[in-house]
């Protein structure tokens, strides 16, 4: 499987990372090739930026016409995830979405946490757009990073320790989805350290595509993924 | 009030008509000016589609910065209106959005009515997002148009007719909005063929736009329609 | 346009107020004209004041047949609204309907307002009849207000802005309607001083009954709205 | 127990109906008596006849007072029914209410039936204003009834069954509430002539209400149900 | 009548506690019989062991088949209630269910309250499962109970009145339903202690039982409560 | 991966069937076993039979402690999925929850297609128990299968070609989820004759189950998944 991971973000850093994470998730069984966007902000952060990023994606995803079997949505807001999925021919899935699923294979309710607190209200309407609601418990939000800390997230490795940790005990949370392209690989760090489990959505999204290539859904030619006439 | 209405959409036809309309319904107290996306399709109709136009959206509302008061998005699926209303410092309606929002004022359940039926699901989950689904009575479409109805639609008012009168009959619809930038107009003739009201989403946006501006709300500091820090 | 304001309370001073309110935003486009309740509680708060008042609503309306274009209804829980628009033939808007389909413009979530705790409940019941509880932040509370507030409002500005803040940093509400009549006027004097738009019911429902009026929509021959054979 | 049968109907032949229905049920356990609206429509069955009826509901209360241990609401729209609850100190049930309540103990999803049809909506509604749209299989109409059926509905019998088998079949119907006063008494009937249980509201209401005097509930002191201070 | 109490739990204590309440309820109108759970759990207090009490209910069931005209199901979780209700041709109730159903004859919202913490998610589903989350004012819990608690409930009383209080204050609550059949017997106690009326599941799914049992409703031959083919 | 397939039905060749198609799409990389319940209907069809099946899940399981990594539970009710979930240390996938969430990441909205009606509202309250309505487009029935069909499914595939592709045309459902372990293997045969992706049960919780597996989430020591104290 050659597996095309597209971040919309121009932050090479973060494409890196998540293509590591993938890597090392998928082994020898596929290839792993990441885009990222040449234009626009470093981190996608709010509604015009997102409306931005869809159509990057898209771009991405055409630009690179024929050279994958599927893709990885690297962006946490799964901005323009609906779209490729309609445009490409392959599977597609995105971070969050792919974190969700998995999470509610573990939990009755999974609870989103994020950080600086101004996307809250997005990844509240992403769970709504996926018609998730009954299951969430919520998305929470720890303080904004400092620069060094966005470079380095371990540095806040307690933090969500303590978040995490509250979701279960206040909010009955009873899984955690890390929101944040910049979180890929701390999951496993977590895991001994809090009361439920916490989905990485990098290798949540990476363990789905690959199932997905597996089961070989056809392209459907009715209905509002397929190519309009 | 300057109003300055936006369609992402390449089509300078389906701009005037907004433009003709809008100004009709505002009369002296404003004035109206058009722009028109540059690239990309003619009439904006599936899920790639509406991920590029809410960037042209962003891109032609941000050329023109100064030079209007309020905003009227004129393509039916809204696209890219949560991305404007954060950008930008003034009102901003969708045609759709004040279609429905009109609508409830006179019926506890609304149809929408498009064409081509592939759009369908894509209107249903624009109902699903604004959180109108218990007010919905469905989404309904014509038959696809020919070149001659899309450019001359009133050669569909019959069609238009019988479908409403069905919406209310069969499906227990109490108005139809129209959803189509191309229809913009055609509730007027229709008002007194059916059973039940006809919202034309251009003059509703109009009349709430206007409305809007008139009640100067500020622009949130907080919040996720708010700048940024 | 000939607009009616019903007032079911038999508070006199509270038609005045929103008389006012209402002519100020119309300017000389309109005449505006009250109408107030002759028997029952000075202000209706709870469920059987309301059965009454719709009543009240009804036997007001009827008592002017003829001499009105368009119906405001002035009582914050908007009661007996559906049997005004089923009965009557012309536009009729509620004041917390209003303003909550304008703020629906303006933000995702937003808040109710009112005042001593106990009609929090059927707050909370209006927005469910709505169906628009997915765009609610919730309904907030003031504590009681003494009568010397409930005649000179402007004494409460303080505690609104200190709730209305809380709201948007607690609650995730991005704008606040402000449900009762007697706060008529004060949204505007709130402008500057909280972080989030607040939506005054009668200045929104003035200007949707305009909108509504210049719209002109049919009155239904079929549905729940029209005349029963 | 002494149970009142209010009908705010104007109509003396359903009151009957209702008292005879509930007596038989209740056997010496209890007396019967109703009282019936003086002023307004026959049969309620819009809007306007609703808003009217709620505040008859309460005056007809209020002029028996001291007289009852417990009420039930004979209008199938159940007008006026929480006001009823709020204003007294002893139980209240409605017949739609309490066919609902008692329908799904014994299906997942119930039906309403009424005729004639406009009403419908009006029911769909009071199923959402109970919070039991997902136990909701719909609710279904037969044709308006003549006035000799109105009279004797056991001449509409075979409509009856055809339909109530028709709801079980095409709508997953699992049980049918009967809607309307006027069929009180028909369910016992139709036991043996349906493939699905068919619940009669006043029977049904006469049980609960009996079940809640027994229980001995406290009249409220907080909340939207308790006597405003 | 000839009711038969389903305790699956393997606690005789509980049965009795049940049988106790239900027959005071039910006076000289019917017999009273207990069967309880030979193999499992004392009290069911988890997922795994809810799915062993549904088994092992429709054994109990099965083995006195004959000897009762309905029944009720004791224990708070509801377990295997719809399996007994498609298996049995009688009427069945489940405590929580009737509680449910009863609190909101008198409330808009109830609260559930129970002990121990862990089994919140656990009603918070059956109360969704019932479709009752618009009507719920969450679910509330004592902390986990001693054994001298658990034998004699009244020790917990001041507990349960400190609760049922907060619950109305600060959520919103109109009425509670206990849950958990230890707490059998104890509502009338807290009738005058408390704001809000305090349903007893046992008392309601008695009065429930009664009253089905009245309505003599027939046995489905259709829908997923019939005998299938 | 030692993946254990639980069939909690006591019919061996729809045991052999699961293994057959999970260890083909697994491959070397893990070893699959089944177990068949002993006790019980060969196809649970029933309320009062999935019942019996949770059990009889949860007894296999335990039988088989320590022998296996990961469990497939290989019913089409998922009955039993949550309390294997919590008595368990692995990670358990039930086949229809594992069919919904890959459908889910390639349509808006999904059918499921089952059999002889009888279990139709059995699986619309199991995607109502996971939250997913808003996804759903229905549960479609073939009629009953003859015992010939029953052994091999493959003489049903053009019924199942034209139940889907009119599920595709008339209710919008954008892919579809056979219910149902006897159709273990079908989807493959049915990509290129429908419109839409077929999405295998077994295939997708097989996927699901190695994704979870290779996730390594930890068992939790808070909520309902966790052990209880």
């Amino acid at each position: 499987m050659r597996l095309l991971v597209i971040n919309p973000n121009t932050s090479q850093f973060v494409t890196d990372r998540i293509c590591d994470v993938a890597g090392k998730t998928l082994g020898p069984r596929a290839t792993v090739r990441g885009v990222t966007g040449s234009d626009g902000p470093r981190i996608v952060g709010n509604r015009a930026e997102c409306a931005w990023a869809a159509g990057e994606a898209l771009r991405l995803a055409r630009g690179e016409a024929g050279s994958f079997d599927a893709v990885l949505l690297g962006i946490s807001f799964d901005t323009g995830l609906e779209a490729l999925r309609q445009d490409l021919g392959v599977p597609v899935v995105g971070m969050s979405e792919a974190g969700m699923l998995l999470a509610m294979t573990v939990a009755r309710r999974f609870a989103m946490l994020t950080f600086g607190g101004y996307a809250v209200p997005l990844y509240e309407e992403l769970i709504a757009q996926y018609g998730f609601q009954d299951r969430s418990a919520g998305v929470l939000s720890l303080p904004a990073l400092s620069q060094a800390e966005l470079e380095n997230p371990r540095l806040v490795l307690p933090q969500l320790e303590a978040a995490i940790t509250a979701a279960a005990k206040t909010r009955g949370a009873e899984a955690v989805v890390l929101a944040g392209a910049i979180f890929a690989g701390l999951a496993a760090e977590l895991r001994d350290r809090t009361p439920i489990p916490v989905v990485d959505g990098i290798v949540a999204a990476t363990g789905l595509v690959e199932c997905l290539h597996a089961l070989g859904l056809r392209k459907p030619s009715l209905g509002s993924f397929s190519k309009p006439a």
